[in-house]
């Protein structure tokens, strides 16, 4: 009898879609209180109140991935929580519980821990969240802080990825791209816009912008009924500064941390009058929701269409 | 004016348990929702169910410090959920939602990542636990595995750390010891024995045996009243096979994960006759809770004391 020997597969050859994809099959279907679970910015629970919903979400934030060794630690802090508080405001939800576990080098300083901490605390203060609990481990090389966060939302106003309707207008928040020059350590979490947003308007669907704009329309079409895209026009995508004039930047480079979300177009008028009293911020109507199998088309300048494919971050992707 | 340029003190310098407090003092105490905080095995939160807490924990498995690269992904992954189901079992509730982080290098073999969750899957779902989420990232060296762990407990049942009054009898579940020699990545969280615990007795304080028993027994001192301390019959320590007769090595070795309680000793015989019904684990009474300060008093089997200091675990002393 003959056996076909496997060949190895390495997760960077698979990617992080499809890494996802295999670990779903292994967890298999969750049920019963679970509302969301993988595939979503937080998992949604049902909990002992009728009214809420819990979120639940965990990212990590790795030296030499998402910081360098040389950036000041309360920056690392801050952007350890405000990653996750940004998915909580994905979901429209309050952020209230925090646990954070860091793995550090024996010889690392304590004045350094006590920085990331104050850059902990500083983000959850701000946002309403309270740390509750953690754990300190040595690591050899490579530390990790792993913050995880517990929210609430109204069972009413949570905002998932998968309500894109057809004929929707599709928003972003701020400007994008070039986030990696600095931003990306400092940002501000969307909480209070969110949940301004979810409060006022009936948001359809909600992510926040982690990995570029490229890949999280794509994760917003993957989520929605089957035959639901976007079409995107490439003279409205908000470019920041830090991108210097790069659309490519601005649809790829990631960590921006906006919102992106989808809405009746009959309240676009009232959103954008209403949002321009309330916020600095900026909001750009990127596009719209359309019949299409779910693919992201972006509309040139001069009205070309290309179909716009995930260039975004791949944890995975060798580069 | 003079400045006095501050030593740098690294992080095994200040150890653990010092550190802890450092982290407390940066953050600062806790307020409304938080029944208990940094300091048990997990954070007790009053969510929206008047009856029940909600129990949180995030404990994280690292390369090279809890497990070895060649060790099986199954059991990588059992030990990286069980260590969580543990603390919950420490405070006497019921696992519910899981969320899973996973650091790893581009190489890793997607089948490792296949087992790894696997036996991720295999530890939640045999107590009533589910994966609700994750999320991966890659890592230059040294891949960890994050687990953060929802649980609940009907108030009137929670067990804290805090709990132990003089005169109590103190027991521990199973055998101690040795623990690296293999059963750190195979073990069996006591869930269900804590559970039947609380329903049946009224525990005064438990923790799990994570970091050596001498630890974890000054860790129960500490959160207790000022004068409670306890008195620890050498004899009585019941220790595994594993560890080879050595009761330096039950004593200290940690990664046990058993249950360590006290009770009032009027409950002993009905506790060691319904027990001895219901479970095959070991149940040995180990000594009692005495007025002292906050000390752990070793009586050797001749009747000598010693004074019994945390020589468990540290993360970070240096070895």
């Amino acid at each position: 009898m003959k056996r076909t020997r496997k060949r190895n597969v390495s997760v960077s050859d698979r990617g992080e879609f499809a890494l996802i994809a295999d670990i779903q099959r292994v967890i298999g279907p969750t049920k019963g209180s679970v509302i969301a679970g993988i595939g979503d910015d937080c998992a949604v629970l049902r909990g002992g109140d009728p009214n809420t919903y819990l979120l639940y979400t965990c990212d990590p934030v790795v030296e030499g991935v998402h910081y360098r060794s040389r950036d000041p630690a309360r920056l690392v802090g801050w952007k350890a929580m405000a990653r996750n508080l940004s998915d909580i405001a994905a979901m429209g939800g309050v952020p209230r519980w925090a646990i954070v576990s860091i793995g550090l080098r024996s010889r690392t300083d304590v004045r350094w821990v006590k920085q990331l901490y104050a850059g902990l605390q500083a983000a959850a203060r701000k946002f309403g969240c309270q740390i509750v609990g953690g754990d300190t481990t040595h690591v050899k090389d490579g530390a990790f802080v792993v913050v995880a966060l517990i929210g609430e939302v109204e069972r009413a106003r949570i905002t998932l990825r998968s309500g894109a309707k057809i004929g929707d207008s599709t928003f972003v928040t701020g400007v994008l791209g070039g986030s990696l020059r600095g931003r990306h350590l400092a940002f501000t979490p969307r909480i209070d816009e969110a949940r301004w947003l979810v409060t006022h308007f009936p948001v359809h669907a909600m992510i926040d912008l982690s990995d570029g704009l490229s890949s999280d329309l794509q994760r917003l079409a993957e989520r929605s009924a089957r035959k639901v895209g976007f079409e995107i026009h490439a003279a409205e995508v908000p470019i920041s500064h830090a991108a210097r004039g790069s659309l490519t930047a601005a649809l790829n480079d990631g960590e921006d941390f906006e919102l992106l979300f989808t809405i009746d177009p009959r309240h676009v008028t009232a959103l954008r009058t209403k949002w321009a009293r309330k916020f600095r911020v900026a909001l750009t109507e990127i596009g719209r929701v359309v019949h299409s199998t779910r693919q992201v088309t972006l509309i040139g300048r001069d009205g070309s269409k290309t179909l716009l494919t995930p260039a975004g971050y791949d944890h995975f992707a060798t580069r």
